[in-house]
This record gives structure tokens, sequence and C-alpha cells, in this order.
């Protein structure tokens, strides 16, 4: 079956190959992604759309010498397959697997971490700069999606970029669409390229004279096109990428290793910064990904034959924000939707179908997207903005100088809050509670489950201030909570009293608060738990009252433990002068966390249930001493 | 001497004005920005470069029912003076005056906050699209200078302006360069709208001919040029700006108020987004300040003549480290400099001067910049960024996900680092210790004085892993302090032996604990002074055996409490299970802080050595009690 992928371990292997041999090996190579993917979950359209051009690459460039920064980076697949790692691909996202994003710890292949969006260009050109300085000939080349491009940093880079007089190359990926359907001019600058609008008068015209000429007609109509097209990318390449600085290069199909490894071959002998300009289909050969390349994406295990998850998709926290925002959107028309390019991811499919005029879906680009919610705010509405928690990070100034200064009523909505799990270290959203919560005239808070959520986003809108939420991926857990009271604003809920030791949880992690609480039952130690519902204000009133009962405390966040619920409760201790308490917190204390199952990697990180009553009988022990 | 402005108190007055009133306000206004910025300080160069095209925008535009949003934010002089505050321009940023910035809360005629750059257009979208959606036809419109457009943000912002289909208007406010000398292929693109280069072929073709008829030849090449260069911004535009979606007009005269009237007017009725290029010069009006626009962006008092400051310029911090990584750079060819449009500032012009190929200068591109120094660190490089404390607002997630993540050796130098005073709410570095502090891998520190920043970055240059270091604006204190120690990585300086209390107090913050040392010390409390040097990692050792010893313990800091020096001794103390300790924090309390002096907001905010001092004795009283 797989006769040409059995002979190819590395890419000195792949050198050796013909053109027939690579075809084949691309067919075998998506065969390959297609298994692992459906099996262990993880990106697949995005990989089967770079299958030939990766081998092109490989094949061309002198890897790892020369440099491929693969831009957000869930795209590698094909690459670790040819780089050395095709017989652990069944690890693939797994905890000590390899990896779903390029890690420099994996391969000396993997020149670069990435993971996040539109940094490829900057990092190449640093690397770049460095082997100018150092007097080292290599090649660095960033590969880079359409979609990405529309990020800010992207931008930045072209631009400092073009003027470097560096030997770079940029790889431009466009399959027409980044993660879900394309928005924003940029793409319709490149949807120019590829379609024939501009030149369209004088081609009519051409048309009309020689479909006139019988049989030879349209063989002339095709070549006329062909060289109008030709014309109209010499055009383009002076007026764009040319004018900012860059040797223009393609547009070349994505899917033919000849014209791939040809102008690969040009460009490596062009002195500056190129670009090279690819055009690729997401899901290319999986025809039930081809047509849905945005459910595919990003999928978790699924039938082959059929293309339908193997498990059933339970409701989960992005679902309930969706449907209950589009309820509330309903009833109060100040209310507007803001998406940087996740109205899928973060549950807005359905409030789009249904307000399509009240959702704005800004393309890959979150500067962006929270500026702009401020002047929707200032202007009267009420703009509820959701973006994954690790992306945040890219608007921070804009939450604090053009939201949080003037007091502006926006809800960010932190998806993908703590652990998200298989995706590693550049994905799990452990930071946003601490650096949201340094910022003067904001408000977080974290359900503990659905309905929670409900309450929280019924009460943000009414704030008239910023409001962050945070909430984790995927399902709320199994305890059954009692009915949920209204949520008021700085107010935590003790969900039992108990007399030995209080436990104050946020978020998700006031569940694990219930189980290690019935953990130590067991041993006699009586717990009391407090949901905190609010990280700011803190409800520092019932809190401090439970303290000065128990003397006990610890707190469990599904966060970074410096700047969280635990540095709170620290402050709160010494500034109440309570002597003689006995606080702990738990949380991911100064580490980036590893890719693996959410379980396992709280496991590991010792906040389990059982870690958790089992690190407090100790404690107890220790202090019995 | 000033009889046009005398009468123009308001927008209402200056629509009355005629062309040539308007043309004699402008000069006058020229006179009283001159005056007042020779006196106060602030922004010169781009408030003489906008007189004009604010005038034709408060005449055309109906302010304040239609928005300006002022991108920077630091040329809204002019702006100020016809809304109605030309009688507190002797106040400007001043202590309870008006700001340098636009603000909100000073007048409805400033629509919204700015301070940072390239926030302009998202913000303008924003409020074009709560207008679109809620009827009301009012005019939005964004300034933002060619600089500030090299910022990702505002490219993330044009794309989705362009696809927007709403009715939103950029003016382009050429000045052919940002704060500093501009960088990047984006300038190059712009300047070739103003240059002929592009038609040059058929241009000196057209000269050949031409000239050779005696007399008339000269008058027909000028002619032949002028629609040359017509048709050159009509291709442009089509090529460029309409390709993203906008209507493009210009470029203009920005200094013609008749030529800007008319193209506004007619930009009002063009449906969709409408871009505005308008080509202004720095400085304009002021001699010396058109010859050294860069010298003059901000500034402190001067006398008009000579253009020399009224103080003789003191070393300050920024001019100390520029310095001393040259001379590092001198010994280390692996040292580089990165700057994000602020050479000058930040006290790498001499750098620049001596090693122009190991200084890289991105333009107002901050992502950009980190995400390219990681480049060149994995490379082998030793990146040296050096940036304002509340830009790095800006490149959060790049400091997370490309240097932290991967350990890379990027110094980031912190400059304005704490309160910066007059510029405002905006530019006060008070966050930075907070939310770098949080991330893993990286090491904080911060200088007392000169000296000590010299040793830190001999030190952080040879860490093979993240190093952030912190200085303010402006010079070291008065306190002599004894010839440093050589920095060890995490160890703190005990600077004074005492029983009763510990200071811990960190950077600039050194010699305030000194002076309330010497305070205190009149009032019989003896203090032990501890420079904590480093943030991250925190001197736990050194610290904790002073607090075992005196029961008590303050922080001083300069920047916001939450995540800073206080909340690491406050874990520090609850860690080590100290009971009975008495600590107070201060620092910047959960508030953005205004504009005024320096001393005066350390005032206010009760952080001046009398303020601590006092505040201790009154806190041992109450312990007494």
């Amino acid at each position: 079956m797989e006769e040409v992928l059995n002979r190819v371990n590395n890419v000195k292997d792949l050198r050796k190959l013909n053109i027939k041999e690579k075809q084949k090996l691309a067919d075998e190579i998506r065969e390959l992604i297609l298994k692992t993917v459906s099996k262990t979950g993880g990106h697949l359209a995005s990989n089967l759309g770079v299958v030939e051009l990766t081998i092109a690459l490989h094949s061309v460039f002198k890897t790892p010498r020369d440099s491929i920064i693969w831009d957000v980076g869930h795209q590698t697949y094909v690459h670790k397959i040819l780089t050395g790692r095709k017989d652990k691909m069944d690890t693939l996202r797994q905890l000590n697997g390899i990896a779903g994003f390029p890690k420099t710890s994996e391969s000396e292949f993997d020149c670069f971490n990435t993971g996040h969006s539109s940094t490829s260009i900057s990092v190449a050109l640093g690397m770049a700069r460095a082997n100018k300085l150092a007097n080292i000939n290599n090649k660095v080349i960033a590969v880079i999606g359409d979609g990405a491009l529309t990020g800010g940093m992207a931008q930045e880079a072209l631009n400092d970029a073009g003027a470097s007089n560096t030997d770079v190359t940029v790889i431009l990926n466009d399959n027409e669409m980044s993660i879900s359907k394309n928005v924003g001019g940029m793409t319709y600058f490149l949807s120019k390229l590829r379609t024939k609008k501009f030149y369209t008068r004088t081609n009519a015209r051409i048309k009309m004279v020689t479909q006139k000429i019988p049989g030879v007609g349209k063989y002339i109509v095709r070549i006329a096109q062909k060289i109008k097209r030709g014309i109209k990318q010499v055009f383009i390449k002076k007026m764009y990428y040319e004018d900012i600085g860059f040797t223009y290069l393609g547009p070349v199909d994505g899917h033919d290793i000849e014209k791939l490894e040809s102008v690969f071959k040009t460009s490596k002998s062009i002195k500056g910064p190129v670009l090279i300009h690819v055009v690729t289909k997401k899901g290319k050969g999986y025809k039930i990904a081809e047509e849905n390349p945005d459910k595919f994406h990003s999928t978790s295990s699924f039938n082959i034959e059929t293309g339908k998850p193997v498990k059933e998709k339970k409701d989960d926290y992005a679902k309930v924000f969706g449907n209950k925002l589009l309820e509330l959107a309903k009833k109060d028309d100040k209310i507007v939707a803001v998406s940087a390019a996740m109205i899928d991811g973060t549950g807005l499919k359905e409030f789009k179908k249904q307000l399509p005029n009240r959702i704005f879906d800004v393309g890959i680009a979150e500067q962006h997207a929270l500026g702009m919610a401020a002047g929707l705010a200032k202007n009267g509405f009420k703009p509820v903005v959701s973006i994954y928690s690790s992306f945040y990070q890219r608007a921070y100034d804009q939450v604090i100088h053009d939201i949080c200064i003037q007091n502006l009523p926006v809800v960010m909505c932190v998806d993908r809050a703590g652990i998200v799990g298989n995706d590693g270290e550049t994905h799990q959203g452990i930071f946003d509670m601490a650096f949201f919560s340094i910022i003067p005239n904001i408000t977080i808070m974290a359900p503990k489950n659905f309905e929670e959520l409900e309450k929280m986003l019924e009460e943000a809108v009414l704030l008239n201030s910023p409001v962050v939420i945070r909430y984790p991926r995927g399902g709320e857990g199994e305890t059954k909570f009692e009915k949920c009271d209204n949520v008021e604003l700085g107010k935590a809920e003790i969900l039992k009293e108990g007399k030995d030791l209080t436990i104050v949880a946020i978020g998700k992690m006031v569940e694990r608060a219930m189980e290690v609480s019935n953990l130590l039952k067991e041993q006699g130690i009586d717990c009391e738990v407090i949901n905190a519902r609010f990280l700011k204000p803190l409800d520092t009133c019932t809190i401090e009252t439970s303290i000065r009962k128990t003397r006990n405390v610890i707190s469990i966040e599904d966060g970074i433990l410096r700047g969280g619920l635990g540095t709170s409760i620290n402050e709160l201790i010494n500034e109440s002068k309570i002597d003689g308490v006995h606080m702990k917190a738990y949380g991911y204390d100064d580490i980036f966390v590893q890719h693996g199952s959410v379980a396992e990697l709280e496991k590991l990180n010792g906040l389990d249930a059982k870690s958790i009553a089992l690190s407090i009988q100790i404690l107890e022990k220790l202090s019995e001493l």
C-alpha cells in the first residue's frame, strides 16, 4: 500500500524520488494523515492542503540547514512525517507524544515554535537578519496563510521585511479562507488576483472578436486569458508587493509539485525579500473535508467514511454562550457580537444566521476587534466579544487603553480559559485571570456551570463597565448543583458550610472543590466550599468570615497562580490581619503547560481532586507534628 | 495681534470666517501653540503640522455631532483651541489643567481618548457601525499619520473597514515621517505616491520631445507631469485603497485650507469607506522645528528664538542605557539592538551612528519588534529591545508566545517605567511589573540608579533567557549610593540595617525608601532598607530573614500594586508562615493615574517620602492601641 512512504524516512530519502514517486508519496501521506487524525483528532483540512507544498519545500530547500517557519503551526503534520516522525504519528497531540505544532525540542527541523497566528514573517526576518550578520548563507522561509496575513503583526513584518534588503522568503499559502469564512479587504484583494475581474473589459473584447473564428476561437480565448492573467500578475506584483520591496513570484498551483519546485528553485537565486504566492485547497483529497473545511479545521476523532464524529458532541460552554447571547440580543437591540475569525469556535454560528447585521467578524485581528468594540460601546451599544483566552494576549493594550481607561461597557468573553489540553503550551489559557485582574475598572467572573454562565451574561450586559467572563473549552462537569441564584456583582456563593477548612474555587474548579470536600469528609475534615464567582471584585467579606471560622484555607483555580485567586486570598489574609491562618493556593505554578488530555495535565500538576485532597491531608499531618 | 483668534471661541465662530480670516487664524494659532509649548513643554511639531487640517475639519464637519478620532492624540492642541479651550492652554499637561491628549471628560468634542498609536481606524469603524445600526447619519472621521499606519492594529482596521460597507472616513495625515525617521516598505509605498518614479520613463520621453520646443517646452512639461501625477493617483487608488474597498481622494496639500475644505465636502457625499490622503509638514511655520521635527516631536520648555531647551538636559536613564549597550556591543558582536520608532527616545542614537548594521528600527510595530527579536535570538544573537513600558502592552503575546515559551535570550528594556507624569493615563508605565511577572522563564530587574542599570545590563546579556530591565523616564535621584557590587541573579542588596521595620523597594523607589528611613529615624524607628533589585526571582531569603527580625515590613514600588513587589512579599509572608507580621504595600492601588508632574502625582497617591513616613507612624500608633 504505502510503497513510497515506506522508503521515505527523512528528507534525504525524499530528495532521491522522481516526480511520479513524489506524487504517489503525496497520496500516501494524505492517507496516513486521514488515518491519524480520524483517531487522535487534530487539524485536518489545513494539513491535507499543504501536502505537495511541504514535499516541494523539503525537496528544494536544504532543511534543516535552511529554516521553514510555519505560521500558526497546525499545518505541520506532513512536515513531521517527512522529517523522521512518521512512526510517531499515532501519538500525535497525546501526552508525551509528538505535538500538534512545531516544537524545537522535538526535532531540529522544527526551527521555531508556533501556535498563534501571524508570527512567522517576523520570526523569519529575525533569523534571516541573524544569518546575514553571521555571514551564513542559509535560506529562511515563512509559510503563512491568507487568513493569518490579516493579523496586524504579519502586516508589520511585511512592511519591515520589504524594506530590509535581507534574503527572506515568504510563502503565501492562499487557500481562499482562514479558519472560518474569510473576511475583509485583504481577502478581496487576493481574490482579485485569482479571478479575472480586473481585465474583464479587454477580455470581453478579445472574446468577441476571436470567438467568431469557428473551431480555433475558444483556444485563442484561453491563450489570451492566460496572457492577461500573466500581465495582471506582473501588474499586481509591481503595484503591491514589489512596491513594499518584495520580489513577487506566482501565483502557482499549490498541488503541482513540479511547478512548486520550479518556482522555489527560481526564488533561491533572487536577492532580497521574495514573496511566493501559492494557491492551495483546504481539505484537498478528502472530499468531505473539501466541502466542509471549517468543520474539519480542528476536529475530534471521526469516521472516515461518513465524516461524522465518533462521539456525539454534547453541549459545550461556547454553545451555551452563543445561545444565551442570541436570546439576550433579541430582547435588547443594543447588544452586538464581535468575533475574530472564530464564529464557529465561539458558538456564534446561530447568532450570525439570525442577526447577521449585529455580528462583526473582523478576521484574525484581535487588536482591532477590541478597539472596534470600544468604538461601538462609546456610541451606545453593548458589544460582547468572544475570543479564546490565549488570543486575548494579543489585544492586551486595547483592553487597557481603548476599553478600561474610559470604563467602556464591553463584555469580553474568554473562551478556552484554563487548560485546553492537546493543543499544548501556546493554547493553554492560564494567564487571563492574572493579566486582566491588574487592570482598573474591570470586573472578572467565571461560572461553575452552564446555568451560571447564562446568569453571568445577563448580569454582564447590565453593568455599565468592562466585564470579563471566562469559561473553559468543552462541557460542564457531572456535579449537579442546585438551581443558581441570580448573579450579584461581587457576591460569592457558599455551596457547603463546614468548620475545618475553607475551599475557595472559581469557574470550573468549583466542581473540583466539591469533589475535594467529599474526599476530605471521608477523612474527617469538614470543608466549607465557596464559589468565588468574581475574581474582581472579590467577595472579601464572605471569604474572610469563613477563614476566621476555619483558620485554614485553600484556593483552587484553573490558571497561573501569581496574580490569580490565590494571590487575592493571600492579600486578603494579610490585609485583614488574620493571624495563624494556613493557606495554600492550587493552580499552575510559574510553568507553561505541555500538551495532553485535560485530565492528564491536571493530574500531572496535582490539580485532580485526589491529589489536592492528599496534599491537604499531608499538610494537616505536618502541622500536627 | 490675535485679531481673529480673539473672535473665535468655538467652532460656530470658526464656521463664520471667510478663507482669508481662516488663514490668518492659522498663523495666530501657530503663535499660541509655540508660546504655550515653549513654556509647558509638549508635542510641538505634530501640532504645527495640523493647523490648517484641523481648521478645515471643524469647518466642514459638524462637530461635535460628527466625531473626529485623533490617532495617538498628541496633535490635538489646535483642536482644543478651536473647541472652547484656548484660554486654558497655559494649563496644558499640568495637574488639573487640560490634558495633552483628547479626553472625553474634558469636552464633548473629544469623542474618544487616544494616546497610543494606530487605534483610530478601529475606533472610528466601531462608532460608524454603531451610528449605522442606530440609523444616525453623523460622520465619523479618523485622522492617522503615516507612521501610525505601520502599526498592525491600523492595518487590521483598514482591512475590516474596507470590506465593511460602512460610512467611515480615514484621513491619512502623511508628513513623510513618524516620530523618528520613518522606516519600512509602507513609507516607501507612500513616498512613491509623492515622487514621480513610477512614470519616470514616460516622463523622460515627453520631456525629451517637448523641451525641444523653445519657450513653451518647460510649461508643457509641467502640465504633462501634472496629468501623469493625476493618472498615477487614480492608478494607485484603484490598485491599493480601492482594492481593499476604500474610495480614495487626494493627495491634497494639508496647508491649503480651501483645498482641504473642498475635498472634505466631496467626501461627505460618498457612501462607504473613504480615505483622504493629506500631505502636511511637521513643525510647519516654525523653522527650527521644520528642520528638526524629531527634536520637537516631544519637547520640554524651550527658548523660541533659539530652539534651545530652558533647562540644560542632564543625563537620563535612556542615555545611560544607550551608551552602556554600545560599549557592550563593541565587545560582543552578538549583541544587536531593536527599536520601534524610538531610536532617539530610548537613547540609541549613538548606537545607530556607530553600529548601523546592528540596530533594527522596525517602525511603530511593537508586536513585530518582539517577534523579530525572537528570531534573532533563535539564531544565536543577543537582541536588546528598548520600548516604553506602556507600549509593551502591545507586544504582550509576543513576549509570551515567541520569546518566553522557548526561553529565548531577549533582553527587554522597559523605558519610561512607572509614572511618566504629564502625558497622563495612557503613558504611565505602571503595569509592566505585574504583567511580566506572571510569565514563566522571565527575569525582572530594576536599578536604583544609573550605575546599577549598567551592572544589570552587563548581567542581562550573559543570562541565556528572557530578561526585563525596567527604568523610569528622566534622571536618577540625588541620593549618592555607595559603589554598586556586580549584580547577581536573584540577589537583593541590604542598603541599611535596622531592627524595627523592613523597607523593601525596587528601582527608583529605593531612593524613596532611604528618604523614608531617614524621616522615620527622627521618630525613633530604625529601618532596614532592602533594594530588591529583582522582582523575579525575588530574593526571598534576604527578605524573609529581615522580616523575621523586624516583624514589620513595607514595600514601595513605582507600579500597580496587584501583581507587583507587594504581592510577592505578601505571598512570601504566607508561604513562610511568619505570624504576626505587619505588612503594607505602597504603590498605585487599582487606578489609572492622571497627568501632572511626577512629584505631584506621587504626592497625590501618598508615595512621597513624607506621606509614606506619616502613614507608617499612624499605623504604628494604631497597632499600639
